[in-house]
This record gives structure tokens, C-alpha cells and sequence, in this order.
């Protein structure tokens, strides 16, 4: 196994993620759920790999909601973070925990499994609920400090379920994610993700209110990658939706093999030594 | 973590696994990489699961070929056998060991990861060189041993690798095949992994010589399914094809994104609470 990365190396590339936030282009992660896609998004020339926690835990026989255990999921954040060169952001969900040591405990372990950003959402594990403001605010600020102590800029990216969580015709759901995003970045947030919208106008208002670094997760019926960063969104990522697409395929696989027996979906696809040849000088090439 | 199987339960499944390769109907195997395909292609109606080395390293982020540590390939393995009802059979390569012993011991940590198959290969790692006929003949025997004594009747698929490593004007392949076919069986094997052949005539004449079951992997170039059945055939597999099908899908993700930054490639997928709900009944219901 290659080792992890030293501490000098992490740092690097930790900045160089935060930075990709602010840069005159919209940074764009397609998702992997396990090294080989990685390794895919890597070749294709995206600058930074996100892990999604939903493709993770179904790959691993899991339903997504931390019902897979935080080492399991470090463990896959691990093996996404070796196998690329690029700055790896991981899925933390929830933080694996419920008070603000133990997540910042998870922020630490994810450091050590060699990703340098985190995604943390607002809501509770297996309810429709959010976390209040003020515990929330304590875990980001224990995240942040623990991240200090390891002498790596973790990039936090902060997730605010209101409009997910709350019922669409609560009034106040503009107001309560511009508070609780400005909660976030005071704490040490670095980027919120402004989670369940896809609405051109909406997503323009939170950007201009937050005032920071916004990442929305795009889907059929999000606006288009160029809209998006027109709208000034800083980051876009896509959730288990490229998981979903690969794994969608097996269904397409077991349709041929049962109706015609013939192996056309073998057409046109990434060769055996490609693939292989991804990894075939991992160890000790940086 | 849903707890290993119970012996008696693993019994059954692997008797169902042997039994499958003597039914009126082909045994055809779409391999998984994961639990999520797995899932899928149990939810299709395939009888077994059959796992793919090369699919499994590459998506831990390794080439194919025993780099990836016989421990981690052991963990997917148990992955895959936790997450779906059917009989699995794993893929250990050339057995992650030199000695009879060594193999054996894989053979019995393969049986306690869930699995109820193994497939070996004849053939050494990193050379294209088969082992001796008597070695190989000694290392089956010992996995067969082991797997009495563990109490469960491992279903053994021998590889033979002639026709993937000898030379193409080698007249003596058939001969050669054959001999370590009806070695490998007499030393305990349940059926024999015809390793590298695509032409029909061949393998009916091989499924004829050897007389016991044949596995022939199919790719494009290889009869149809009928017509593998219609020769014979007992198992059908496809190694990391079904994997690199679905791999293959982010590079498309990433053409789209790249190129007109909308999101078409998710159109009609599996959708997230689908792939949850594979899972979501998992603890404690076999």
C-alpha cells in the first residue's frame, strides 16, 4: 500500500483545493465512489476529486446515512485519496458523531486518510432535522481547531440542509440559510454547499447573500455548467448521480445477456490494460 | 456489519453453487466489483455471484495481479458475500501464496469472508509461465482438505492458463489443457476455467475431452450464450468486463460536463432511494 502523505505534501495540496475555490473558474467535481473512477476524473482533467457518501456506502452494500461505519467510510476515502494525485475532498456526512469532539475526531481521521476537505452536513442521521445553529457552529470550530493542531488547512465544506430539511412553504428557509451560512464561515467554514436547490433564481440569491464560496449539487433540472458559474456558483458537484450512471450499466449488462446473450455492451469500452495501467506506477510515484 | 454466515447456512449455499453447474441451464455469471453490482445483478435474476480480481483491484485502486494484499481482496469479497443472498465465488487469482499450504489457508479465509467458490489459477503472478503440473495438482489437493475440514464444499474453479500463456504454434496446447483439466478434477476441482479461448470449435472439443464442467469467460468475439450452452458449456463469466462497462460511464460524465456542461448522462439511472433500498433490510434478514 503507498504510504499516506507527509504532512508537507498534504498541506500543498490542501491549499490548492481551498484556492480552486476562488479561482476565476467554477470548480467542477464529478463524484467518485471508489478508486478507479477517481482515477478516471483524474485523467479527464478535473482539478480535485469529491467522494460522494451515497456511492461509497452502496458500493460498500450500505444505504447511504451513516449506517456504514466511520472507518469503513475513512477506509474508501483512503483508497480515493492514494490512487489520485489530486486534492480529494470526503464525504463525511453527518461527522459520524454527536457532539463536537467526536466530529472533529472524523475531521482528524480524514486527514489521516489522506483527503484534505470534508463535507459536513446540518441535519440529524435518519431524521428530517436540522442540528442547531449553535452546536453545529461549536462542531465547525472544533473541526477547524483539530485540522490546526494537525497542521493541515482542511477544507470545510459546510453543508446547510434548510432547504432539504425544512417544508417548502416555511417563509423564513431564505433567511435561515443565509444565517446559518454566515454561522458556518465565522466558525471556519470554507465553502457552504447549499444543499436540495436547483432553482436559477435562488441559487443567485444565496450566492450574492452568502458572500462566499457557494457549491451546489447539479442534477436534470439544475441549470447548465455555464450557467452556474455565471450565477457565481464557486463549486458544483453531482452527489452518487456518476455512481448511479456506471452502476445503472449492470442493468443494461443483465438486459443483454438475458434477452439476446450477445455482448455488445463490451463495446467501445475502456481497455483491460488502460485500466490497469491507471495504477501500475503508484508506488512511491507521487 | 451484518455477521458472517452461520456453516450450515454456508453448506447450502455452496452445494447450491455446485448444483448450478450441472443443471438443465448454463450457469451464467455477470461478475461484480462491488456490492452494488452484485446487488443488481441478484435483483436481475442471475443464480450466483462471481467476483472480478482485475474489477476489484482496479476499483481499490490497484493493477490486476496480486498487488492488491490478499487481505483487502478478502474484505471485497466479504463485501460482495454480505450484501447479497446468492452463493458467491471469489476471485483469488493464482491463490496469493507460492506454497500448497500458503494457498490453502487463502482457500479457508475465503470460505470465512462468506464466499462459497474460489477460482484458482495455474498460471504465476507477474510472468506468463504455468505452474508445474504436480504443484498445482498438490495445492488444489490442499485446498480441498482444508475446505473439509473447515465443513463446507468450497466450489473449486481450476484455471487453466495454456491457452493464455503458451504460444500460439505450440501444438501441444489442446493436449496440455486437457491433461491439467483431468489432473485438476481428479485433485478435487468442481469445474475448469478455460482461460483465454474464443473460438467455437475449440471449445466444443475441449468441453467434450474434459467431461466435467467447462467455464469459458465471454467477450465480444465469443459465441452467444445459446450457443455456449449449445456446446456444452457449464459456466459463463465475463471477469472485468461488466466493471469497465460501468467504468466507462465516467468517462462519458466527464465528456459531457466538459463539453456542453449539462447532465443528460443521467437521464433514466437507478435513483438514489432505489440503490438504497438494496440495502436497507440488510442486518439480520438472510
Amino acid at each position: 500500500m503507498k504510504p499516506a502523505l507527509n504532512k508537507e505534501e498534504q498541506r500543498r495540496k490542501a491549499e490548492r483545493l481551498r484556492e480552486l475555490h476562488h479561482g476565476a473558474r467554477m470548480l467542477v467535481l464529478p463524484n467518485a465512489w471508489d478508486a478507479a473512477s477517481a482515477k478516471v476524473f483524474e485523467r479527464a482533467g478535473f482539478k480535485a476529486v469529491a467522494t460522494t457518501s451515497a456511492g461509497v456506502a452502496n458500493a460498500w452494500g450500505y444505504p447511504d446515512g451513516e449506517v456504514m461505519s466511520r472507518a469503513e467510510m475513512l477506509q474508501a476515502a483512503g483508497i480515493i485519496a492514494r490512487a489520485t494525485r489530486l486534492p480529494v475532498s470526503a464525504d463525511m456526512e453527518a461527522g459520524f458523531g454527536v457532539t463536537p469532539e467526536e466530529i472533529a475526531e472524523t475531521a482528524r481521521l480524514t486527514l489521516e486518510s489522506g483527503a484534505v476537505g470534508i463535507n459536513l452536513e446540518d441535519s440529524l442521521v435518519g431524521k428530517p432535522a436540522l442540528r442547531e445553529v449553535p452546536l453545529q457552529v461549536e462542531i465547525l470550530k472544533a473541526v477547524r481547531q483539530t485540522a490546526d493542531a494537525f497542521g493541515v488547512p482542511l477544507v470545510v465544506n459546510a453543508r446547510v440542509d434548510v432547504y432539504s430539511v425544512l417544508d417548502e412553504s416555511d417563509p423564513t428557509r431564505f433567511a435561515q440559510a443565509v444565517g446559518r451560512a454566515h454561522a458556518y464561515l465565522e466558525a471556519g467554514a470554507d465553502c457552504i454547499f447549499a444543499f436540495g436547490i436547483t432553482d436559477k433564481a435562488l441559487i443567485g440569491d444565496l450566492v450574492r447573500e452568502i458572500g462566499a464560496p457557494v457549491n451546489v449539487l447539479a442534477r436534470p433540472g439544475s441549470p447548465t455548467l455555464a450557467e452556474l458559474e455565471g450565477l457565481g456558483v464557486a463549486r458544483v458537484t453531482f452527489g452518487s448521480i456518476p455512481m448511479r450512471v456506471a452502476l445503472s450499466q449492470a442493468v443494461k449488462i443483465a438486459d443483454e445477456l438475458k434477452r439476446t446473450g450477445t455482448y455488445n455492451f463490451a463495446q467501445g469500452i475502456l481497455s483491460y490494460d488502460e485500466v490497469n495501467g491507471y495504477f501500475e506506477r503508484m508506488e512511491g510515484d507521487k
